[in-house]
């Protein structure tokens, strides 16, 4: 039932691409679901992508842009004239798919394209989408409902719904409004099978209705639809009238772009991107984070040139420079993680900025002691030195706890300020903390060889 | 329509409880969603949550159950006795749910728990479930379904669709099997408000349904699921007969998990912990990572001692060993970490490993290049050995090179033997890193200083 794309199948596509056998090239994705031609054209060069399309149905045509990816779909859709995007996709999508795809294209071809469509509510609904912000219900939701009035009963209701069914990819829901479109519940396919064939709409609609504003954010959307499991989530304006709906799909890809997003962020990438993205806008992505990184080791490097003395007459302080360097950066990435989590998933709950430092001094406190004893242990034995032995147990265990500590205010600070506290797992968080940790290190170092 | 859990409501439904008020206590919460309870539970202690539980009525009870968080909802069973769990809460359950939650039980209590269900379908089916892996299709399956016979038609078909959606939740598809329970496509919402009042199933059911094997691992589901945007997905046995059937929710639930699995792997955190837990947890999750890094710079150490007469000799050279230390781990998550994200979405394509890695390197060296040069200016004019300069700066470049290609290689590798590549962006990278990085910065020194 599943199509499996291997080397094997793709090499012999080329081949009849290559040779412009129009008919076996066809036969050969005909039968595929659109998600998984798009996935074909991924392997393919834009000439033979294109030579593909033009061979498929328009409406599979139009759900293979859909599916494909939004860098490969922009350079697609650059190759083809405004006429035949208005008329052989556009025409073809749901209203917020058909918005997504427009709003990827330069301003002076979108309106081309937008004066080409011939279905005039079709590119009202386009045209009123494109003014909502990308990551908000309105830039989420599709314009293509089935609406019916609480007024109405059962038949008349039916006869209404088959004819707006008709327009629409698929139904979840059927929502209900009243005279002033104010929406005032669901009707679910459990309940039409339930309710006898002649009662009113308004004795078996669900009220119980969660819907968000066209303004509120994407992740919050996610969120929702997450925590009260729904497949479909009505938008209302600030009337709380009907405007649209939004599908768990496009959730779902807010939500994986989202944990890619802060995956991404604390191995140190700083933009979207994938392994197949040029070496030019990897590099791009990448650099930011090392440059941070280069800047650290600078200023670790004056640090450390302050204390020059002191490692002339103990080198043997050089040999955990990067233990202590490290394990700062750790610690700090393991605290600032689990709170950038916590925060994500609104599950911090109520406790007080106190409470949770409290608590994670705990945490560090356990884990300093234990990794300080391990490292004391070993250098006891190993190292000729006490005061070294005495030096790197208590600058670890120094570091661990200010890591920690540090780990876990950043985030939460940049939480209440409203910027996005991901951003602390990241570059700022390592390098302040293996800063700090050379520091404290050399200070300690400074101390104990003195008494020692 | 929306609730926001306040701290306010949290202290004022505490009264309440504390002062036994059920009544007071009962009309907080009654309008509320289960998922919402759920979230109130969370900041409450167990006794009160018990006191505020009892006052649900059964539906509610159970449903808040299921949105609970995982260890929380066990800790919560404990207390609860079998009876009570049997015929208050599992009964108003679908199966997936109830075999969950009987799944999180000790195998004692879980036989007394089914031996109280006095719905024997119900019973049969969750032991059935109970058989499956946790993390296959079978393990997400529900089997709660609604399932027509081809060779009805509409009037047959919705007299028994009426029968069974009573007993189901939310109703998506309705499934179509042959004699021999083998699937044989759906019928939609939109497909039956289309159809004919008289039509046959045979003719209008759609045949083109993607399912999946009870065996298929739940990775997959998700990932075949949000390709195809699907909101539910039949599952088959080895014969093609459908057992059950998936939920875009269950799978959301997947996904949230695996994004949170592989964030958590690159933040150094083992296990599957939130802010939540107790310190213990919290200490155990994170101090496997803890160590290994403090192996590897124990390993460091060592590597930094072998050139301790360099040191002693040009002691300017510790002052870039953080820097050269950092650089190596940073390159080599972020190169593993995009490796990571392809394998996880299938999105690797089928370049060669010879080609990936070339890839990689362009990638490396033009970071290399820019960095190397950045800090050799920098050393150009603030350092006065010249030897150190060059140094750094070729180091900082093998670096980078050896980084970028040992982090591609090793999560590409793990993914050929089928363990989890993941494990790649971790501790490991870092660290060996780390050394090598270490390692080479010491031995150009040696080099550069004998020479210059």
């Amino acid at each position: 039932m599943q199509f499996e794309l291997t080397r094997e199948f793709i090499d012999k596509l080329r081949i009849h691409i290559d040779n412009k056998e129009e008919v076996a090239a066809f036969e050969m994705v005909k039968e595929l679901h659109p998600a998984d031609i798009a996935e074909i054209y991924e392997e393919l060069d834009i000439d033979e992508a294109k030579f593909l399309h033009l061979l498929l149905d328009g409406e599979t045509a139009a759900d293979v842009m859909v599916e494909l990816e939004e860098d490969d779909r922009e350079r697609f859709l650059e190759a083809l004239p405004s006429e035949f995007i208005a008329k052989q996709l556009i025409d073809k999508m749901e209203s917020d798919d058909a918005a997504d795809l427009i709003g990827e294209l330069s301003d002076e071809k979108q309106e081309e394209v937008i004066s080409y469509i011939e279905d005039l509510d079709q590119a009202g609904d386009i045209v009123d989408l494109l003014n909502y912000d990308e990551d908000t219900a309105g830039g989420l939701m599709a314009k293509e409902l089935i609406t019916v009035n609480e007024n109405w009963n059962m038949p008349t209701c039916l006869k209404e719904m088959r004819k707006q069914a008709a327009e629409i990819d698929e139904v979840y829901y059927v929502y209900v409004v009243d005279d002033n479109n104010i929406l005032k519940g669901t009707l679910s396919l459990k309940r039409m099978l339930l309710a006898s064939a002649n009662a009113n709409i308004k004795n078996i609609l669900n009220t119980d209705v969660i819907s968000v504003r066209t303004d509120t954010k994407s992740e919050e959307v996610a969120n929702i639809m997450e925590k009260y499991n729904l497949v479909a989530l009505p938008v209302v304006d600030a009337l709380g009238r009907l405007v649209g709906r939004i599908t768990i799909d496009d959730v779902v890809d807010v939500m994986r772009e989202e944990a890619e997003r802060d995956y991404q962020l604390v191995s140190g990438i700083t933009t979207d991107v994938e392994h197949s993205d040029s070496p030019w806008l990897l590099t791009r992505a990448r650099i930011p984070w090392l440059f941070i990184g280069l800047f650290g080791g600078i200023i670790g490097a004056l640090v450390i040139g302050n204390y020059e003395t002191d490692l002339g007459l103990y080198p043997q302080m050089a040999f955990f420079i990067p233990l202590i360097a490290a394990m700062g950066g750790n610690v700090g990435v393991q605290s600032s993680s689990i709170i950038v989590q916590a925060l994500a998933t609104n599950s911090l709950g109520f406790d007080s900025i106190g409470k949770k430092l409290s608590k994670e001094l705990l945490v560090a406190g356990i884990n300093g002691i234990i990794l300080s004893t391990v490292i004391f242990t070993y250098n006891y034995f190993f190292s000729d030195s006490f005061a070294l032995t005495i030096t790197v147990s208590c600058a670890l265990f120094s570091v661990i706890i200010f890591a920690s500590l540090f780990g876990t205010f950043v985030p939460m600070f940049l939480g209440k300020m409203k910027i996005d506290p991901a951003l602390a797992t990241g570059p700022f968080i390592t390098t302040v903390n293996d800063i700090m940790g050379l520091f404290l290190y050399l200070m300690i170092g400074r101390l104990f060889f003195a008494i020692f």
